[in-house]
């Protein structure tokens, strides 16, 4: 047997609906293996913090290391102050685990609607860097709420990440049928980080010679996802454009109840997070509104990560099933669960 | 007879091309009145410095400030290392000139053609910064071309610059029907910066009770451009993410060959500057084939700053019915710049 400790940050709002389908379609792939999920639910987010002022303290994140993944549903509330959460616990664990390659597939399954007139066949993936650029927290305020105020924001990129990063998604371009990158930055404005990202590419380039290349402004890039996102294969990209971009790649694909994501540490020093990409939507919260599929393909990321390659697959087919099939019935998150479920163990 | 001095900045590409035709369409707006164009054209770009090193000199800016107003084509060639024109020139012209409103209307014109399915009715402003946030120049690099380099870009941002923005911005959702402002912002992660926009926007509210208000992370506001765009009315935003949600902004209501800007300059300290969103598109440069539309809608946006409200609409409405009856025609750059300059004097 095989066990695989998950620490599941469940979080706020619809965060616990979700995180219930995906744990129960995980056991779903699973079922039947040698494997065994052992799950260690984490209570972090706007409760805790209501109740102890506590984001996430270094006893939490010791506990957390010592599993081999996590399942993040969302994080956020309106009633805690803008920033506090963000920084204090999804970013944190980003960081301080490691999450240099923030993965999210923008892939437009069959059966389902794009806003588009004429999406096309879209299937990119978007490695956006984790844990530097402009979300290092490295920014502050002087005379703040005063005439005077003057606040600022540092975005800081070093050779060390950004190659890293880099390889990893020239690794990824390499694997895929059309192997193909596109750099997206703004090297014309922000030229210091920009160049460093461009001469990155460059040089890492040549340990994979068979990868294509170009290069997009940001601005251009969302010019391309509105008019031909199947020019996309791979995408790499700073922490800030990436969080840009991939909400724009969701939307284009059925919406941020379709988007997963994967904060993988290629390194395995610490475990990777999986999370869908959409927030804890408090005004759906406890209605069973909630699509669990963002959260169910990222239980595929998961399980692709572990080297569970074929369970990964099952679960990603039992989704382009069940979207295929969706039509216009509503279902509610729990049916949705079942349906998928069913399909995976089928 | 009231004399306007325009400094003509065509620059490259097809700045050339758009901006004869810019200049025939302002000709025919003012034919007949008792106002006179004279136009200074001043040599910046890349011909330029190819042949001295110059990019923007502190003659030239002298020059330039004696005008009333600037009609720019296109900075830009690849050529030339990115961010030389693009900081040597472009961006200098609109900090040295204070143009702390970037102005970009966001109209889907009917007759054109949106990528999206269901656009609706799409007709917003945004209001970018520009003078302040990452584009400040304000970064730099160590151990440059090393493993061990940093590089840095700072967003520089002051209750000054903000609050002066916003309070634009303010007026001009006051002065329209639906009176709505939507702040773009990142404060969950960029939280210096973005809560002092924040306040900004509070406090200034209070000056424009009529005026309502929102605000959207900017990853969310690339969402709802997507979905639904008639939601906008104005937008405020920071320099950076201005950039990106006008190119996005452009690609929905029918393309950069459309989008106009203006680069104003509120306080008439310095000359306001008008230039159609696009670049120089090197690709099909001298072809005859760019579309001067969104250059003559920056000069409907130049003579509407100049206080000519009557000649700024009949370009606008000028443009408004050649797209409305435009088909499928393919029309070379001075045939589209003939029809329009034959609407606005018919
Ligand atoms: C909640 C927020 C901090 C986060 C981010 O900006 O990365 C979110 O938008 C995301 O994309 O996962
Ligand atoms: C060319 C570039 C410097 C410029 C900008 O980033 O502002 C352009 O993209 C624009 O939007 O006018």
């Amino acid at each position: 047997t095989r066990n695989i400790d998950l620490a599941v940050v469940a979080g706020d709002g619809i965060g616990t609906e979700v995180v219930e389908q995906g744990l129960a379609i995980l056991d779903a792939a699973v079922a039947g293996s040698d494997i065994k999920v052992s799950t260690t639910e984490f209570d972090l987010g706007a409760r805790r913090w209501h109740a102890t002022g506590e984001t996430l303290t270094e006893t939490d994140l010791q506990r957390i290391r010592e599993h081999d993944a996590i399942l993040l549903g969302a994080i956020g509330d309106p009633t805690v102050p803008s920033g506090v959460l963000e920084r204090g616990l999804l970013l944190k664990l980003r960081f301080a685990l490691d999450h240099y390659v923030n993965l999210r597939p923008g892939k437009l399954y069959e059966g389902v609607t794009s806003p588009l007139a004429q999406p096309g066949d879209v299937d990119f993936v978007v490695v956006r860097e984790g844990t530097e650029g402009p979300y290092v927290g490295n920014g502050g305020s002087v005379r703040t709420g005063t005439p005077h105020e003057i606040a600022t924001e540092v975005s800081v990129n070093t050779a060390f990440g950004v190659e890293r990063v880099v390889r990893d998604a020239f690794a990824r371009a390499q694997a895929r049928p059309r192997q193909h990158l596109t750099l997206v930055h703004k090297h014309n404005v922000l030229v210091h980080a920009g160049h460093l990202w461009r001469r990155t590419v460059e040089a890492v380039n040549a340990d994979f010679p068979d990868v294509t290349t170009d290069y997009l402004h940001v601005d251009a890039a969302t010019i391309f996802l509105t008019t031909n996102p199947s020019r996309f294969d791979v995408i790499v990209t700073d922490n800030l454009f990436g969080d840009i971009l991939t909400d724009q790649a969701a939307a284009i694909t059925g919406g941020i109840g379709l988007a997963a994501s994967a904060n993988i540490n290629p390194d395995r020093t610490a475990p990777s997070m999986f999370e869908p990409v959409h927030g804890s939507a408090p005004d759906i919260a406890g209605q069973g509104k909630a699509d669990p599929t963002a959260t169910v393909l990222s239980v595929s990321l998961l399980l692709e990560h572990l080297g569970l390659a074929d369970e990964a697959r099952r679960v990603e087919a039992a989704v382009a099933a069940d979207l295929a099939g969706r039509g216009d019935t509503v279902r509610t998150t729990a049916e949705v669960g079942r349906d998928l479920a069913a399909r995976v163990a089928g």
